[in-house]
Protein backbone atom coordinates (compact mmCIF):
# COMPACT_ATOMS: atom_id res chain seq x y z
CA UNK A 1 0.00 0.00 0.00
CA UNK A 2 1.22 3.17 -1.09
CA UNK A 3 -1.39 6.07 -1.41
CA UNK A 4 -4.72 6.87 0.90
CA UNK A 5 -7.94 5.26 -0.02
CA UNK A 6 -9.07 8.88 0.53
CA UNK A 7 -7.01 11.10 -0.26
CA UNK A 8 -4.81 9.59 -2.54
CA UNK A 9 -1.50 11.42 -0.55
CA UNK A 10 1.35 8.95 0.06
CA UNK A 11 0.70 6.46 3.63
CA UNK A 12 3.56 5.72 5.48
CA UNK A 13 4.30 2.39 7.95
CA UNK A 14 4.29 3.68 11.55
CA UNK A 15 2.61 2.74 15.37
CA UNK A 16 -0.63 4.88 15.38
CA UNK A 17 -0.69 6.57 18.58
CA UNK A 18 -2.65 4.45 21.27
CA UNK A 19 -1.85 1.30 18.78
CA UNK A 20 1.17 -1.71 19.36
CA UNK A 21 1.09 -2.63 15.56
CA UNK A 22 2.54 -0.74 12.34
CA UNK A 23 -0.18 0.51 9.92
CA UNK A 24 -0.70 2.13 6.78
CA UNK A 25 -1.14 5.74 7.67
CA UNK A 26 -1.91 8.77 5.39
CA UNK A 27 0.73 11.52 5.83
CA UNK A 28 -2.44 13.90 4.40
CA UNK A 29 -5.37 13.22 6.11
CA UNK A 30 -4.14 10.69 9.29
CA UNK A 31 -6.49 8.12 8.10
CA UNK A 32 -5.52 4.48 9.30
CA UNK A 33 -5.92 1.89 7.02
CA UNK A 34 -6.08 -1.40 8.56
CA UNK A 35 -5.26 -5.13 6.82
CA UNK A 36 -7.02 -7.82 8.33
CA UNK A 37 -7.04 -11.89 7.55
CA UNK A 38 -9.37 -13.24 5.34
CA UNK A 39 -11.44 -16.52 5.44
CA UNK A 40 -11.48 -18.56 2.75
CA UNK A 41 -14.77 -20.49 3.09
CA UNK A 42 -15.16 -23.93 1.17
CA UNK A 43 -16.87 -27.38 1.77
CA UNK A 44 -16.75 -31.04 0.88
CA UNK A 45 -19.49 -32.00 -1.55
CA UNK A 46 -20.86 -35.68 -0.54
CA UNK A 47 -23.15 -37.63 -2.90
CA UNK A 48 -23.72 -41.42 -2.80
CA UNK A 49 -20.57 -41.63 -0.47
CA UNK A 50 -18.23 -39.81 -3.24
CA UNK A 51 -16.67 -36.56 -2.93
CA UNK A 52 -16.89 -34.36 -5.48
CA UNK A 53 -13.20 -32.48 -6.18
CA UNK A 54 -12.13 -29.74 -8.35
CA UNK A 55 -9.31 -29.60 -10.76
CA UNK A 56 -7.77 -26.22 -11.04
CA UNK A 57 -7.71 -24.48 -13.81
CA UNK A 58 -5.92 -21.21 -12.74
CA UNK A 59 -2.74 -20.32 -10.15
CA UNK A 60 -1.63 -21.19 -7.78
CA UNK A 61 -1.36 -25.24 -8.20
CA UNK A 62 -2.34 -25.23 -11.80
CA UNK A 63 -3.65 -28.77 -12.70
CA UNK A 64 -4.26 -30.33 -9.03
CA UNK A 65 -7.37 -31.29 -7.36
CA UNK A 66 -8.98 -29.29 -4.20
CA UNK A 67 -12.46 -29.01 -2.72
CA UNK A 68 -14.62 -26.23 -4.20
CA UNK A 69 -13.39 -23.30 -1.74
CA UNK A 70 -13.04 -19.76 -2.22
CA UNK A 71 -12.65 -16.13 -0.63
CA UNK A 72 -15.97 -14.64 1.67
CA UNK A 73 -17.46 -11.80 0.12
CA UNK A 74 -18.52 -9.29 2.00
CA UNK A 75 -22.29 -9.60 2.62
CA UNK A 76 -22.70 -13.43 3.19
CA UNK A 77 -22.77 -15.68 5.46
CA UNK A 78 -19.84 -18.25 5.35
CA UNK A 79 -22.47 -21.09 4.29
CA UNK A 80 -23.24 -18.98 1.51
CA UNK A 81 -20.02 -18.53 0.63
CA UNK A 82 -18.77 -21.71 0.77
CA UNK A 83 -22.06 -22.81 -1.56
CA UNK A 84 -21.42 -19.94 -4.34
CA UNK A 85 -17.98 -21.23 -4.42
CA UNK A 86 -19.11 -24.64 -5.04
CA UNK A 87 -21.57 -23.37 -7.95
CA UNK A 88 -18.57 -21.44 -9.27
CA UNK A 89 -16.23 -23.93 -9.31
CA UNK A 90 -18.18 -27.16 -9.52
CA UNK A 91 -21.80 -25.73 -11.14
CA UNK A 92 -23.18 -27.87 -8.73
CA UNK A 93 -25.92 -26.96 -5.94
CA UNK A 94 -25.22 -28.40 -1.75
CA UNK A 95 -26.74 -28.23 0.93
CA UNK A 96 -24.59 -26.89 3.38
CA UNK A 97 -24.29 -28.86 6.62
CA UNK A 98 -22.01 -28.44 10.14
CA UNK A 99 -19.03 -26.40 10.01
CA UNK A 100 -15.79 -29.43 10.10
CA UNK A 101 -12.74 -27.66 10.10
CA UNK A 102 -10.87 -24.31 10.83
CA UNK A 103 -7.43 -23.69 9.90
CA UNK A 104 -5.52 -20.74 11.26
CA UNK A 105 -2.67 -20.22 8.18
CA UNK A 106 -0.99 -17.46 9.61
CA UNK A 107 1.50 -16.73 7.17
CA UNK A 108 -0.53 -16.29 4.37
CA UNK A 109 -3.21 -14.15 6.68
CA UNK A 110 -5.97 -16.82 5.72
CA UNK A 111 -8.43 -18.67 7.63
CA UNK A 112 -10.34 -21.60 5.93
CA UNK A 113 -13.65 -22.13 7.38
CA UNK A 114 -14.88 -26.13 5.75
CA UNK A 115 -18.42 -27.10 5.79
CA UNK A 116 -19.69 -30.35 5.44
CA UNK A 117 -22.18 -30.13 2.66
CA UNK A 118 -24.60 -32.80 0.42
CA UNK A 119 -25.09 -32.52 -3.42
CA UNK A 120 -28.78 -32.15 -4.01
CA UNK A 121 -28.76 -33.90 -7.47
CA UNK A 122 -26.07 -35.64 -9.18
CA UNK A 123 -25.42 -32.54 -11.73
CA UNK A 124 -22.07 -30.99 -11.93
CA UNK A 125 -19.51 -29.61 -14.19
CA UNK A 126 -16.01 -27.64 -14.19
CA UNK A 127 -16.56 -23.76 -13.84
CA UNK A 128 -14.89 -21.14 -15.29
CA UNK A 129 -11.60 -21.24 -12.92
CA UNK A 130 -11.77 -25.58 -13.05
CA UNK A 131 -10.31 -27.96 -15.71
CA UNK A 132 -12.08 -30.75 -14.64
CA UNK A 133 -14.83 -31.80 -11.76
CA UNK A 134 -15.62 -35.53 -10.93
CA UNK A 135 -16.66 -37.44 -7.68
CA UNK A 136 -14.33 -39.39 -6.00
CA UNK A 137 -14.86 -43.00 -3.73
CA UNK A 138 -12.33 -42.80 -0.86
CA UNK A 139 -9.89 -44.89 -2.72
CA UNK A 140 -9.88 -43.64 -5.63
CA UNK A 141 -8.81 -39.35 -4.42
CA UNK A 142 -5.55 -38.30 -6.05
CA UNK A 143 -3.82 -37.67 -3.01
CA UNK A 144 -0.34 -37.50 -4.64
CA UNK A 145 -2.14 -34.63 -7.11
CA UNK A 146 -3.90 -32.31 -4.25
CA UNK A 147 -3.27 -28.40 -4.25
CA UNK A 148 -3.06 -27.65 -0.78
CA UNK A 149 -2.44 -29.56 2.41
CA UNK A 150 -5.41 -27.70 3.94
CA UNK A 151 -7.12 -30.05 1.96
CA UNK A 152 -5.50 -33.15 2.15
CA UNK A 153 -5.66 -32.80 5.84
CA UNK A 154 -9.61 -32.20 6.37
CA UNK A 155 -10.22 -34.97 3.55
CA UNK A 156 -8.35 -37.12 5.39
CA UNK A 157 -9.94 -36.37 9.19
CA UNK A 158 -13.26 -36.66 7.23
CA UNK A 159 -13.11 -40.03 6.40
CA UNK A 160 -11.80 -41.17 9.44
CA UNK A 161 -14.51 -39.01 11.23
CA UNK A 162 -17.30 -41.28 8.47
CA UNK A 163 -16.34 -44.36 9.85
CA UNK A 164 -18.10 -43.22 13.62
CA UNK A 165 -20.48 -40.81 11.78
CA UNK A 166 -19.13 -38.24 14.72
CA UNK A 167 -18.02 -35.07 12.71
CA UNK A 168 -16.82 -32.22 15.37
CA UNK A 169 -15.27 -29.20 14.83
CA UNK A 170 -11.94 -29.41 14.69
CA UNK A 171 -9.62 -26.01 14.87
CA UNK A 172 -6.14 -26.41 13.31
CA UNK A 173 -2.93 -24.28 12.49
CA UNK A 174 -0.96 -24.48 9.56
CA UNK A 175 2.72 -23.80 9.51
CA UNK A 176 4.63 -22.83 6.67
CA UNK A 177 5.75 -25.87 4.22
CA UNK A 178 9.67 -26.08 4.41
CA UNK A 179 11.09 -25.89 0.95
CA UNK B 1 -12.79 4.26 -1.49
CA UNK B 2 -11.62 6.76 -4.03
CA UNK B 3 -8.01 6.29 -5.04
CA UNK B 4 -5.89 3.12 -5.70
CA UNK B 5 -3.46 2.40 -3.24
CA UNK B 6 -0.75 1.46 -5.73
CA UNK B 7 -0.70 4.43 -7.87
CA UNK B 8 -3.36 7.10 -6.13
CA UNK B 9 -5.39 7.40 -9.35
CA UNK B 10 -9.02 7.48 -8.51
CA UNK B 11 -10.83 4.13 -8.94
CA UNK B 12 -14.62 3.69 -10.36
CA UNK B 13 -16.80 0.89 -9.02
CA UNK B 14 -17.59 -1.55 -11.72
CA UNK B 15 -17.95 -5.42 -12.28
CA UNK B 16 -14.61 -6.75 -13.71
CA UNK B 17 -14.27 -9.24 -16.49
CA UNK B 18 -14.73 -12.60 -15.59
CA UNK B 19 -16.09 -11.15 -11.66
CA UNK B 20 -19.45 -11.55 -10.77
CA UNK B 21 -19.91 -8.63 -7.85
CA UNK B 22 -18.74 -4.75 -8.20
CA UNK B 23 -15.37 -3.92 -7.16
CA UNK B 24 -13.19 -0.64 -6.98
CA UNK B 25 -10.96 -0.79 -10.14
CA UNK B 26 -8.16 1.65 -10.38
CA UNK B 27 -8.96 3.55 -13.66
CA UNK B 28 -5.30 4.23 -13.48
CA UNK B 29 -3.08 0.78 -13.36
CA UNK B 30 -6.51 -1.17 -13.17
CA UNK B 31 -5.76 -3.14 -9.78
CA UNK B 32 -8.79 -4.48 -8.45
CA UNK B 33 -9.36 -3.81 -4.71
CA UNK B 34 -11.27 -6.46 -3.39
CA UNK B 35 -13.14 -5.62 0.10
CA UNK B 36 -14.05 -8.90 2.56
CA UNK B 37 -15.24 -9.91 6.03
CA UNK B 38 -13.01 -9.26 9.25
CA UNK B 39 -12.88 -11.63 11.83
CA UNK B 40 -13.58 -10.72 15.46
CA UNK B 41 -12.06 -13.04 18.04
CA UNK B 42 -13.12 -13.54 21.59
CA UNK B 43 -13.24 -15.69 24.21
CA UNK B 44 -15.25 -16.31 27.53
CA UNK B 45 -13.04 -16.48 30.26
CA UNK B 46 -13.78 -18.24 33.14
CA UNK B 47 -12.43 -18.44 36.61
CA UNK B 48 -14.20 -20.49 39.39
CA UNK B 49 -17.32 -20.92 37.19
CA UNK B 50 -17.81 -16.89 36.99
CA UNK B 51 -16.88 -15.16 33.86
CA UNK B 52 -14.89 -11.98 33.15
CA UNK B 53 -16.78 -9.43 31.61
CA UNK B 54 -15.17 -5.56 30.53
CA UNK B 55 -17.40 -2.65 30.38
CA UNK B 56 -16.77 -0.68 27.81
CA UNK B 57 -14.65 2.98 27.49
CA UNK B 58 -15.47 3.28 23.73
CA UNK B 59 -17.67 3.45 21.55
CA UNK B 60 -19.93 1.84 20.47
CA UNK B 61 -21.81 0.48 23.29
CA UNK B 62 -19.74 2.85 25.50
CA UNK B 63 -20.64 1.69 29.07
CA UNK B 64 -21.93 -1.45 28.25
CA UNK B 65 -20.80 -5.11 29.28
CA UNK B 66 -18.89 -7.58 26.55
CA UNK B 67 -16.72 -10.34 26.56
CA UNK B 68 -13.10 -9.63 25.25
CA UNK B 69 -13.07 -9.30 22.02
CA UNK B 70 -11.70 -7.92 18.87
CA UNK B 71 -10.41 -7.92 15.20
CA UNK B 72 -8.05 -10.56 14.32
CA UNK B 73 -4.77 -9.04 13.52
CA UNK B 74 -2.71 -10.28 10.37
CA UNK B 75 0.13 -13.18 11.17
CA UNK B 76 -1.77 -14.62 14.12
CA UNK B 77 -4.11 -16.97 14.63
CA UNK B 78 -7.32 -17.03 15.99
CA UNK B 79 -6.61 -18.20 19.16
CA UNK B 80 -4.05 -15.61 19.51
CA UNK B 81 -6.13 -12.62 18.76
CA UNK B 82 -8.72 -14.19 21.30
CA UNK B 83 -5.80 -14.27 24.20
CA UNK B 84 -4.30 -11.29 22.91
CA UNK B 85 -7.81 -9.37 23.21
CA UNK B 86 -8.38 -10.47 26.72
CA UNK B 87 -5.07 -9.16 27.56
CA UNK B 88 -5.46 -5.93 25.97
CA UNK B 89 -8.61 -4.95 27.22
CA UNK B 90 -8.93 -7.11 30.87
CA UNK B 91 -5.19 -7.44 31.46
CA UNK B 92 -5.72 -10.61 32.17
CA UNK B 93 -4.01 -14.00 30.81
CA UNK B 94 -6.06 -16.93 29.47
CA UNK B 95 -5.18 -20.23 28.17
CA UNK B 96 -7.88 -20.59 25.40
CA UNK B 97 -10.03 -23.75 25.06
CA UNK B 98 -12.20 -24.82 22.10
CA UNK B 99 -14.20 -23.16 19.52
CA UNK B 100 -17.38 -22.50 20.93
CA UNK B 101 -19.08 -19.98 18.94
CA UNK B 102 -19.38 -18.95 15.22
CA UNK B 103 -21.67 -16.08 14.33
CA UNK B 104 -22.31 -14.67 11.05
CA UNK B 105 -23.20 -10.86 11.35
CA UNK B 106 -23.74 -9.71 7.30
CA UNK B 107 -24.85 -6.68 7.59
CA UNK B 108 -21.70 -5.49 8.82
CA UNK B 109 -19.05 -7.84 6.95
CA UNK B 110 -17.94 -9.48 10.23
CA UNK B 111 -17.78 -12.69 11.45
CA UNK B 112 -17.15 -13.64 15.49
CA UNK B 113 -15.35 -16.46 16.46
CA UNK B 114 -15.51 -16.84 20.07
CA UNK B 115 -13.68 -19.47 22.30
CA UNK B 116 -14.21 -20.96 25.29
CA UNK B 117 -11.24 -20.09 28.20
CA UNK B 118 -9.84 -20.13 31.47
CA UNK B 119 -8.00 -17.78 33.23
CA UNK B 120 -4.54 -18.60 34.37
CA UNK B 121 -4.50 -16.77 37.62
CA UNK B 122 -7.02 -14.82 39.29
CA UNK B 123 -5.36 -10.67 37.83
CA UNK B 124 -7.32 -8.53 35.86
CA UNK B 125 -7.90 -5.03 35.65
CA UNK B 126 -9.47 -2.22 33.27
CA UNK B 127 -7.13 -2.23 29.76
CA UNK B 128 -7.15 1.05 28.17
CA UNK B 129 -10.57 0.46 26.20
CA UNK B 130 -12.33 -1.00 29.13
CA UNK B 131 -14.01 1.13 31.75
CA UNK B 132 -13.99 -1.81 34.55
CA UNK B 133 -13.73 -5.53 34.25
CA UNK B 134 -15.25 -8.00 36.80
CA UNK B 135 -16.18 -11.32 37.82
CA UNK B 136 -19.72 -12.53 37.32
CA UNK B 137 -21.75 -15.21 38.64
CA UNK B 138 -24.24 -16.16 36.39
CA UNK B 139 -27.16 -15.20 38.23
CA UNK B 140 -24.78 -11.39 38.45
CA UNK B 141 -24.44 -11.23 34.31
CA UNK B 142 -26.31 -7.09 33.84
CA UNK B 143 -28.04 -8.72 30.82
CA UNK B 144 -29.94 -5.30 30.47
CA UNK B 145 -26.33 -3.39 30.26
CA UNK B 146 -25.25 -5.72 27.58
CA UNK B 147 -23.29 -4.37 24.52
CA UNK B 148 -23.80 -6.27 21.40
CA UNK B 149 -26.73 -9.38 21.21
CA UNK B 150 -23.80 -11.76 20.15
CA UNK B 151 -22.26 -12.16 23.64
CA UNK B 152 -25.71 -12.06 25.21
CA UNK B 153 -26.48 -15.11 23.29
CA UNK B 154 -23.01 -16.65 23.54
CA UNK B 155 -23.44 -16.54 26.98
CA UNK B 156 -26.72 -17.97 27.53
CA UNK B 157 -25.84 -20.84 25.34
CA UNK B 158 -22.77 -21.21 27.64
CA UNK B 159 -24.92 -21.17 30.88
CA UNK B 160 -26.87 -23.96 29.54
CA UNK B 161 -24.74 -26.41 27.44
CA UNK B 162 -22.01 -25.81 31.27
CA UNK B 163 -25.24 -28.34 32.92
CA UNK B 164 -24.02 -30.82 30.56
CA UNK B 165 -20.33 -30.20 30.32
CA UNK B 166 -20.83 -30.51 26.50
CA UNK B 167 -20.11 -27.38 24.30
CA UNK B 168 -20.33 -28.38 21.05
CA UNK B 169 -18.86 -25.29 18.32
CA UNK B 170 -22.33 -23.57 17.22
CA UNK B 171 -22.39 -21.47 14.24
CA UNK B 172 -25.35 -19.20 13.72
CA UNK B 173 -26.27 -15.93 11.88
CA UNK B 174 -27.32 -12.37 13.70
CA UNK B 175 -29.92 -10.50 11.48
CA UNK B 176 -30.20 -6.85 11.73
CA UNK B 177 -31.69 -5.18 14.54
CA UNK B 178 -35.32 -3.48 13.38
CA UNK B 179 -35.35 -0.30 15.56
Amino acid sequence: MKFCTQCANPVSLRIPAGDTLPRHVCEGCGEIHYQNPKIVAGCIPEWEGKILLCRRGIEPRHGLWTIPAGFMENGETIEQAAARETWEEACAKVSIDGLYAVFNIPHVNQVYMIFRAALTVADFAPGIESLETALFEEEDIPWSEMAFPVVVQSLKRYFSDRVEDHFPTFVGTLEPIKR
